[in-house]
């Protein structure tokens, strides 16, 4: 694309480095901009900035946080014994919006992936060790893909902790809540035989 | 979705705003940026900002710009006799990548749609008839939508221009290059058959 405006072309060449946002959604974003007061513009550089520079990892959890230690960790009604193992912000957002966990949290920040050149070591797994070794930790719940990344990350840290008394868990896998099951993939399927629960148990909320 | 942080909360909430992108976007993308160097959301800012501020409409023909007039407006290789007419700065950049026009053009800003509350006056319509009246300009293509609004602006501009010593057209409508005649659209085919073109015509490119 030829534009008229340099301006306009490094907005859109910035713009489309974003993830899932191509030439054409950036242009529209830009040309969007123009159209809205210059203030919107102003709030959103604004608070991607702030939020940049400002933003922090808890200390005990790696959560995202504006303190030092988050929210989550620093709420002493929670059980601090259970610590759920995930792979990042979101996935603590998707458990928290379930209401059903009182547990807290430790964020990895990414699962190990050879194939994109991640190790144990560009993770938050040591400070993990750390916790479970320093602090009084009953068990760790992994709720990690059930990709191999996510199964060989899970296994490296039972692997870590395994000499220590903690217990390790990961969250069941099975037929998801309104999937039909013969649509459901094998591997799936195989497991949630496998795995069977009693029936009285299924019946719980 | 509870953030953890009131920082990821705002940067979410203002990403959020632009077009095409909902909450979980809005949410990887923030996620996405923490992740680059910080100098990633610098530079996305400042393009941002700057475009914003500093991004100017050509006084000839509403163009996106950096300076007054624009880069097709100051070329004096071009044709200023021929003038199309285009809804948006996006137009502009689909008929230049064609290569095949070399005239000059005047973008409205839109087109009239009563629906939206837009009217002939929100447009840059007045600035080109004073154009044509007080510039020598030989023709007008008018290059917009097949769509009611775009018929109505055509229509409206066309009246206001009657009287001048202009030549007023509008872009071929037909079967698109590549598309199957048995799925083309009633009125598409319709009107391609009634404005039929000499077959030798056809042949020139």
């Amino acid at each position: 694309m030829e534009f008229s405006s340099r301006l306009l072309h490094q907005a859109v060449e910035e713009i489309a480095k974003l993830p899932g946002i191509g030439k054409r959604s950036a242009l529209r974003i830009a040309l969007h901009l123009l159209k809205q007061p210059e203030e919107q513009t102003v709030q959103l550089t604004e608070a991607l900035n702030r939020f940049r520079k400002e933003v922090k990892y808890c200390k005990t959890c790696y959560n995202l946080s504006d303190n030092e230690i988050c929210d989550i960790c620093s709420d002493a009604s929670r059980d601090h014994q259970t610590v759920c193992v995930v792979e990042d912000v979101r996935d603590v957002l998707a458990i928290e919006n379930t209401g059903q966990f009182k547990g807290v949290y430790h964020v990895l920040g990414g699962v190990i992936s050879p194939m994109e050149g991640i190790g144990p070591g560009d993770l938050f797994i040591a400070p993990l060790v750390e916790r479970v070794r320093g602090s009084h930790v009953d068990e760790l719940i992994l709720a990690l893909s059930p990709t191999i990344e996510g199964d060989t990350t899970g296994l490296y840290i039972y692997r870590q902790v395994q000499a220590l008394p903690v217990k390790v868990s990961t969250i069941a896998r099975g037929i998801a809540f309104g999937e039909e099951i013969e649509f459901a993939d094998e591997m799936t399927l195989a497991r949630s035989i496998q795995n069977r629960i009693p029936f009285e148990k299924s019946l719980k909320f």
